[in-house]
């Protein structure tokens, strides 16, 4: 299999061409110029390609063990755990007062796409605990942040999330995990949490389980939901190590994909747990991170993606099959290399259009996320907060696509898990699943954040785009190759969402059963109107590069933004042919 | 997991209400009548759920191991083949004269599709002896029907096709096995083939290799291919099996799924090889069969999706999980079942109109086989090689597609192996990509089967649908949810031809560039013609499955024809998109 080919060329054109990051007011942006991120991209690319990409299949193949209670990772991977620790990677963007590097979040989403394309399974080890992380920074006491951060920031420690149990993923109000109060302010916690990643294993000293459970006599339902943290070991004053808590983990699930990671069933009997800001208000504290954590779930699919690509675009252009129409290719080989093929092209157009569409889309709403938190950016925000159930949907289901192409571009050698491209396939397709099944997500852009602010986030979404086809009304480079269709995708976005409004009130159904369709709409519109943008940048150099960035850009418009239509035609069709059945007629 | 459950009442609604089986000219359609079918069709079912189903994850968990040369099966595998082939099933379709049932294919289709939805790993096996069984019954000697065809039929032994090499799979003129002719006419022959599923195994006494190999000083490339059977124990004239053939298995593939199925490196050393129809015309003769075990294939993506989405809908009725927007549907439950949900009901709907319309299409398609074979309808036998390509790439693609929806309503549990269904969804992988690519379907519709005979088959097929069209124009419950919506599909599948026509003559990388997106288009308007029938017939019943007919049908035409606007607008963006960019610059 092909070496990882870490995307420096490219995120350094899109960080700075076309967001030109280090001309925003962002605070901390400013020291991101060229040489600055230049240096940190290449270190991580470096990493990725030569410490975790090796390990992928490894991880694959051996898959974590269950042994008397404790996990143990794949070969290597503590020692390329060590290396990323050491670098100081994990607390990139964690807050420098407890020994994070204090970067902005956009640095994190840059670096994390290669660590999650080299190696996803490895990655989560330490994705996860960064959310751990984020939860303890915004609404632990400074007690807790004190006691917990410094080493989950360290990386010496690692950190889980627990919400789902056996009977309840996305209805948290079903909830039974039980937290008895005790004298001393701590709690008890009883219960069983399922599809726990990394919830245990053998890389750090301690692991720190954030977890969702009911303190008795609280509110029914989601209102009645705290946050607690509930450490493997528990931690002395002095922050020495002490006696082991009450949980274990009693199973590993066996899985399709990411068998490097370890997916834990975690029993709690009686654990001693410290609830995290106020009784009952959990599940706000949990989602408070959800745009971070949802971005980073988008950032694997469009890792996964990038991944494969890569693998089929060799493939392509070093398998000799069958000949060119017209003249050969390769004259004196018994045949022509793959890549010669119309539909060989099309299926890695479809692939390099989305994930370098996609890797720009991802990097925006990461500044976005930056702005909102760095300076209170409330309109960033709330644009950020509509666009990550599309991030995380979008990316995620095309992302998954797009390593079922690179498969294809392979023949039987992809369906062999001797190349590669299959782990890849089996690992991206946990992406459109946990942090939020997409229909899950489609149900938040549709039922929540579209009318969030009285319809502002969406409104401001729609300006952006409609202020940058009037900026360069006159670009005649881009007028009918970018602008043009980029207009008719966003009048179709504006036509589902009219449509919506004037149906969903009525019945709510009618919206929702368009939800889905919705958030792909929605995706190519962002896809498009980035797009649109690299392209205003890329027509501004001269070289092969960027030359490739327009082809790229007019395929991704004339291929893939036609969607729009048939997206919004499903939706105007309404909820009648979606709700038409009985139960039992399925 | 819940049981496989055989669709009984939809096969006799298709082949009897909607195809009218029983009324075809086709010799052996008359005694198809409702009492036959059924009872073939209940005992077919019967065995799939019963016998077949149960060793599904068995296949899966166990896989197959090669030791010593020998290839062992999974638990209980020998036993199912042996109640299949005791059953007479594996000749089902099979002349009389070598012990076959000597039904028509249609029967064959139905059943397989049975099979292969309960257990594709374990199905093949018999398969790919039917393979075996078609290419000597068309194109060998007397003789060697004689020799070969009883034990092949009555499943003694079995059978496998042996064309890929390392080196080439598509482009099979770079073939280098060799077929040195010896005295007694007899050939040697010596080469490597990969990816021979069931190309070693311990479920028959005897295992007959179909293999294409080159004799020396025979045409450069596909005119120098020759087709041999190369048994793995020689026969001797009284039918006793002699010495071991020198061919041996060297290595087993670890696949992404379909586990239970031996995929054989098989190295053929000198091994004894007897010439199959004349010299240097054995890509032919492969190719003769190739309707059926594309037809087949085809099957292969329908019966994943048809198994998947039966555990989808299971767990969308049980799994309780938040509230239905309006009135509860479980009120004294803790939460409603998922099925309340819109998203979820779009998810299945999308599931559920594809199988019963694939459905439809594979038996109708199969009806056309037989009807150009069985009475040598030279019109039946140019619409069927038209649609096979389209039979095969669009139901793989869609069924794998359907596969992953059904995974997705599972969540958490749909990723973890225990469930069965990442099973689905990596079994139905491969029928994407074996027995020609889906990319090599869409050049073969496009490339071969659109101009052959002049045009006079897709012509053939317009006039169906146009004929189908105008008959029923005046029947209000098809005209505005059925026709209508057929109409403007065609449309879009003519204009897409036109476009083909006026630019592929000047710039054949123009009609191919769109060759993914024709088929696919096609393979809606196939679909949605298949309803267009289907909602005819179930307007003449009454029934709650009538009902149900109807409603699964508006949801295609609303829902799922609007792609043919999409692939329309690709297809007519041309080549220049798709080609642009230089090899290097992917």
């Amino acid at each position: 299999m092909a070496a990882y080919s870490p995307p420096l060329r490219d995120m350094d054109f899109v960080l700075h061409d076309v967001l030109k990051i280090e001309t925003s007011s962002t605070p901390g942006y400013a020291y991101l110029d060229r040489d600055f991120t230049a240096a940190i991209l290449g270190e991580a690319g470096k990493i990725a390609r030569d410490v975790l990409a090796p390990l992928n299949a490894v991880g694959d193949t051996q898959g974590c063990r269950l042994e008397n209670g404790v996990v143990r990772t794949p070969d290597g991977f503590k020692a390329a755990f060590d290396t990323v620790r050491e670098g100081g990677w994990m607390g990139l963007d964690c807050a420098e007062e407890f020994g994070g590097q204090g970067l902005p979040y956009v640095m994190n989403a840059a670096t994390g796409e290669m660590q999650v394309a080299s190696n996803m399974a490895l990655n989560m080890y330490w994705g996860l605990t960064h959310g751990a992380y984020s939860a303890i920074h915004v609404h632990g006491s400074d007690e807790q942040k004190a006691k917990w951060l410094p080493k989950l920031v360290s990386g010496e420690w690692t950190g889980t999330m627990n919400l789902t149990e056996p009977h309840c993923g996305t209805d948290l109000g079903l909830l039974r995990t039980k937290a008895e109060p005790q004298d001393d302010e701590s709690h008890l916690i009883t219960g069983q949490k399922i599809f726990i990643s990394a919830g245990e294993h053998d890389m750090a000293e301690n692991i720190i389980h954030l977890v969702l459970a009911k303190i008795p006599g609280g509110p029914e339902g989601v209102k009645g939901i705290s946050l607690f943290i509930v450490p493997k070991f528990l931690v002395n004053d002095d922050g020495s190590l002490g006696d082991r808590n009450d949980l274990s983990c009693g199973k590993l699930e066996e899985k399709m994909g990411i068998h490097g990671n370890a997916t834990c069933v975690m029993n709690y009997d009686g654990a001693e747990g410290y609830l995290v800001g106020e009784a009952h208000k959990g599940l706000r504290a949990m989602f408070t991170m959800m745009n971070e954590a949802r971005v980073g779930v988008g950032l694997q699919g469009l890792g996964q993606a990038a991944a494969a690509y890569q693998v089929a675009a060799d493939y392509a252009r070093d398998r000799l099959q069958g000949r060119a129409i017209g003249e050969a290719a390769n004259p004196d080989g018994p045949a022509d290399p793959l890549i010669v093929h119309p539909d060989v092209r099309r299926a890695l157009m479809d692939q390099k259009s989305f994930v370098e569409g996609g890797r720009a889309f991802a990097l925006w709403a990461a500044t976005l996320i930056d702005a909102g938190h760095r300076s209170d950016d409330k309109e960033a925000l709330g644009l950020v907060s509509l666009l990550t159930p599309v991030v995380k949907g979008f990316l995620t289901d095309k992302g998954f696509d797009c390593t079922v192409q690179a498969q294809q571009m392979l023949g039987g050698h992809g369906y062999i898990e001797e190349w590669g491209v299959s782990q890849f396939v089996r690992d991206a397709r946990i992406a459109m699943i946990y942090e939020g099944a997409n229909g899950v997500q489609a149900l938040d852009l549709v039922g929540r954040k579209l009318g969030a602010e009285g319809g502002k986030p969406v409104m401001a979404f729609f300006d952006l785009v409609k202020t940058f086809i009037k900026e360069n009304d006159g670009n005649e480079g881009l007028k009918a190759d970018f602008l043009d269709p980029l207009k008719a995708a966003s009048k179709d976005l504006q036509a589902a969402a009219m449509f919506f409004m004037q149906n969903g009130m009525k019945d709510p159904n009618a919206a929702l059963a368009g939800s889905t369709d919705f958030l792909h709409l929605f995706g190519h519109v962002c896809l498009g109107y980035m797009w649109a943008r690299i392209a205003r940048a890329a027509l501004e150099g001269s070289e092969e590069f960027h030359k490739a960035k327009l082809a790229t850009g007019r395929y991704y418009m004339a291929r893939q933004l036609p969607a729009t239509k048939m997206h919004l035609a499903r939706i105007e069709s309404g909820a009648v042919p979606v709700m038409a059945l009985a139960a039992e007629d399925f």
